[in-house]
């Protein structure tokens, strides 16, 4: 395979929705992309891969698909796609896909996410990426984009101190936008993490246990209005750990949602599917952190317990 | 009728589970019971009404059923056993079924209920009462009764003072207890009141929302752990109007609980059945209280905004 001068050599672990959906952009702007998967590798080595987007289709074929990490080459960056709740089955192979300049980028939801990457991997740069993207799996190595699709990305340091923006979140801020995806970067992750919860702590959350979609949630006031006090409550926990989120981000946020096509969020598409809810690192690990700086997230820890509980009677969690 | 001298008259509007499971304790000691009803009158005249009870069946004939309470004689006591969600149908009459001495016994859940049957008979005597029975309605004229019974009942005062034990509640609680129920009287109803609502904010709401059972509630740690927040919560709620609820009642409640026969809560009969939720008396009006006082129910206001928002696509309320 010739490879094109400077460009990096991607693995992406976990093609689900989000690591299909980036990786297929990636290798289609000329990246050797490596996939790991777990149920999809003889389907798209046989078929390929196939990402439908309003921001333009795209076919692979001959994809370079694994379904043991240990036989993945070392490549440049890695992006780690696959739910928190299946960090147990990745994490003790990671150090194999990863030379000693590799980059890692966490493309996952919660918080804390990185600090347990960095901790297995204590030579590798990590960057953590937020996802702004509306899409789904609906079928083996079928993947169909929605709406949005902004990657948020900064690097990680212990503690969750601003890194400023970094040649690695240069470069891979870079390749997302070649590959012609919005790109933000920021000068501190926590921060940009906490952002992200505003967003997925009310809709994951109130999307399973009102068994709703985002615009049913935003069409009744009463519910709108809890999406509200929730998003606050969270602006709030972020406060108290140090973290400022402006005043308008709440408003910005609801009319995002406002504006979004209809969409079953990553949450209640794994409740619907019996698979376990991430419930750790989007509420766990922020009502913790909250409270340790002196903070309650009261309502958030409402909604956690009940999905707890739900997620219990799945026979998961 | 012969009437035994001594013998009060009693109307029950209402001939649901509680009105139907009363009412018919009192007949069968030998009072007058004229029964007001909506949809069972035609069955209860030709069928009477029947109460199955691990305390002893009860099986009436020839039972005084009425569907107008215009057409209904003044009784000496009025228990009015409706839901609150059904006040309005049912206000603008009440005044036709008392007389200058009766006693208006609100057999309702939640807080300020009645506030509101005062300000419509400013003549009567209202006392509260707080029936903690697990029992419903199977059938037309039919009622099961699965647990419990006891009645605590007080007087109201305007502004939620203490009445002391007055004449009214002892001759009320006097022919509960000849009926073979146990009954406790109270000094201060607005504390009976929260007590109450100790039990119903936890369990009716997260029995709707999460669609469990009282056991299922219990069983699992993580939502035995959330009914104990909102039951602290509650009390925190009360404390800040000015009723203490001493510190064992929690633990009384979650023990009383865990004995119980598993129940499907009133909450989730009304939900399951289609009907509107007790929401303003149960959860409004305390969330309110506690606010007015200085103190945020935020726990308990996520779980009413989740069963407005459930109502409202129930198409109710």
């Amino acid at each position: 395979m010739t490879r094109p001068p400077g460009h990096r050599t991607y693995t992406v672990v976990g093609l689900g929705a989000v690591g299909g959906y980036y990786g297929a952009r990636l290798a289609a702007a000329g990246h050797v992309v490596r996939f790991v998967a777990r149920s999809d590798v003889d389907h798209v080595r046989r078929h390929g891969l196939v990402v439908e987007s309003p921001h333009g289709d795209v076919k692979l074929t001959n994809v370079e698909v694994y379904g043991d990490l240990s036989a993945v080459p070392a490549s440049d960056v890695v992006l780690l796609a696959v739910k928190t709740t299946d960090n147990d089955a990745v994490l003790p192979h990671l150090g194999e896909l990863v030379g000693p300049d590799s980059i890692v980028v966490v493309m996952q939801n919660g918080l804390g996410v990185e600090e347990t990457i960095a901790a297995a991997l204590p030579e590798a740069q990590v960057l953590g990426a937020m996802c702004f993207v509306c899409c789904h799996k609906v079928g083996p190595g079928h993947v169909r984009h929605l709406d949005y699709g902004q990657v948020t990305i900064g690097e990680h340091r212990a503690g969750g101190e601003a890194a400023g923006i970094t040649d690695a979140v240069r470069a891979v801020a870079s390749d997302l936008r070649v590959a012609g995806l919005s790109v933000q970067t920021v000068e501190d992750l926590a921060t940009g993490r906490w952002r992200k919860l505003v967003w997925n702590i009310p809709y994951n959350g109130l999307s399973v246990v009102l068994d709703a979609g985002t615009d049913q949630l935003m069409a009744d006031p009463v519910s709108r209005k809890l999406v509200e006090e929730l998003m606050w409550e969270v602006v709030g926990g972020a406060a108290a750990c140090g973290h400022h989120i402006d005043d308008g981000f709440v408003e910005t946020m609801l009319r995002t949602t406002d504006e979004m096509t209809p969409y079953k969020t990553s949450m209640k598409l794994d409740f619907d599917a019996g698979r376990p809810l991430e419930l750790d690192a989007i509420y766990r690990a922020p009502i913790r952190a909250a409270r340790h700086a002196g903070f309650e997230m009261r309502r958030a820890e409402v909604l956690y317990r009940q999905l707890r509980f739900l997620d219990h009677r799945s026979g998961c969690g």
